[in-house]
């Protein structure tokens, strides 16, 4: 089975004129013509998740091209579990995923994608940024690091360095988990609510809070900025997670079925080959 | 559930008198008390892999210590059909599969540890080594790239390493999957006939095959050499896949009860915390 994507209320980012507000962070609706509840989207993600193992397998076969899919959300918007559910059921011999926390010392001392560069998809592989390149456009700008002249640069080299990536095979998605603030209380509230899940809880999370409207600011001018054609970002309505993880399967396998990776064929003389006992 | 070792036909490497051809490689008794079918694997394998999932996601929560499992074997040996039928259905975000080729000119310019120590597992996360430093010891020696004398260096060299690794919270299972060379030729001679298994076919490893014998010998001195307690060998009868898959995964989960993770506690004050609408 070929999966194409459908209709979908996560939204394409395109061009200068978005705006973040617009899109319902409660949406419920993954795609128009599905039905919108989470029992009938149970079946369809586990379709989508057996189709995402057997295309995995030939890209790793093929071993020509590559798949970056970048996470960005506010703290709780829910990038491990996306990841998590997505991948969990692919062969991980063939999925790398990079986590990026603060920079260290010597990842300072270099350029802000050098770091970013060495975690690059191997071709046959399916890559994952779990926070990325992203961060240094927004939790820099928020702390006032770096002043809009640097993030209109870093957009630049931003661009320019999906460019590379693209031309030398590796195909780019980004989704932004997107959150409302009431959610994202709830969710604070629930880690401090369970002792199982009070190590997921960090007290600085509430300090970045108070400033959400800052990175909600900052969000939206990062994805005007960087969503070209060949390296989209997804506003992923994210408040339900089931509707979150079946608009990401549906996104990321229909475009591993436009890439239609191939099974390499024999360079060598097959019948020629004879096996001695 | 938990899951302890039970008595199987996999065979833990104790000291120099270990003989490779003592261990048949088409055991299909992988436990002395489990019916010796694949179709009565099967439902166990499952629970498992259920439970291998969920010591996986407590051990990198707990973000202390890596389980690092090396797979080596001949060619069609079955590493990459063991490894992806382990770890299928595992986090990919928790695991990080590093597979070793020939070294090139760079990584030659170092000791043969340096790209080893580079792709170790990080805390909470399994790591895998399809291939590894053994190679060093084994596809070398039979092509007299190195001569005794340095091979014994090296096996003190890895036994430090693996030494090192383990003093600071790897936990180290080393497995070699035991085919005979009958079953290679009918995997070889599979590859041949089908034109989809083609590309896996390398007419190169019918030069290796002829030299089988003297790489059973190498590795059967590895492996007499580098299997101290903390880090030991498994050799795993690897003619039936289903036996080989359940022997490994038996082996995995029990030590992963054995290193027994836990969930991290708060080390803030949870009543103190309020989250702001």
């Amino acid at each position: 089975m070929k999966f194409k994507l459908p209709k979908t209320s996560a939204v394409l980012v395109k061009g200068k004129s978005f705006k973040l507000a617009d899109v319902d962070p409660s949406s419920e609706k993954p795609f128009a013509h599905h039905p919108h509840n989470r029992e009938d989207a149970t079946p369809r993600l586990l379709k989508l998740r057996q189709r995402l193992f057997e295309l995995q397998e030939v890209l790793y076969a093929e071993h020509k091209r590559s798949l970056l899919l970048v996470f960005q959300a506010m703290d709780t918007g829910g990038k491990d579990g996306a990841i998590g559910n997505l991948l969990t059921g692919v062969n991980p011999a063939g999925v790398s995923v990079a986590s990026f926390k603060a920079p260290s010392p010597e990842e300072l001392s270099h350029d802000f994608l050098w770091r970013i560069h060495a975690q690059t998809p191997k071709r046959g592989h399916i890559g994952v940024f779990n926070r990325s390149h992203y961060e240094d456009v927004l939790v820099t700008r928020v702390h006032e690091i770096i002043d809009d002249q640097t993030a209109e640069q870093r957009f630049e080299d931003i661009n320019n360095f999906e460019s590379l990536l693209t031309r030398n095979g590796t195909r780019i998605l980004k989704f932004f988990l997107h959150i409302s603030k009431e959610e994202q209380a709830a969710r604070l509230q629930a880690r401090l609510d369970d002792p199982a899940k009070n190590w997921k809880f960090d007290p600085n999370d509430l300090k970045e809070r108070a400033r959400w409207d800052d990175y909600q600011a900052v969000y939206e001018d990062a994805l005007r900025h960087c969503s070209p054609a060949h390296a989209p970002w997804f506003v992923i309505p994210a408040n339900q997670k089931w509707a979150r993880d079946l608009a990401i399967a549906e996104i990321v396998v229909a475009t591993l079925e436009d890439m239609n990776p191939q099974s390499p064929k024999a360079t060598f003389d097959v019948k020629a080959q004879v096996i001695e006992q």
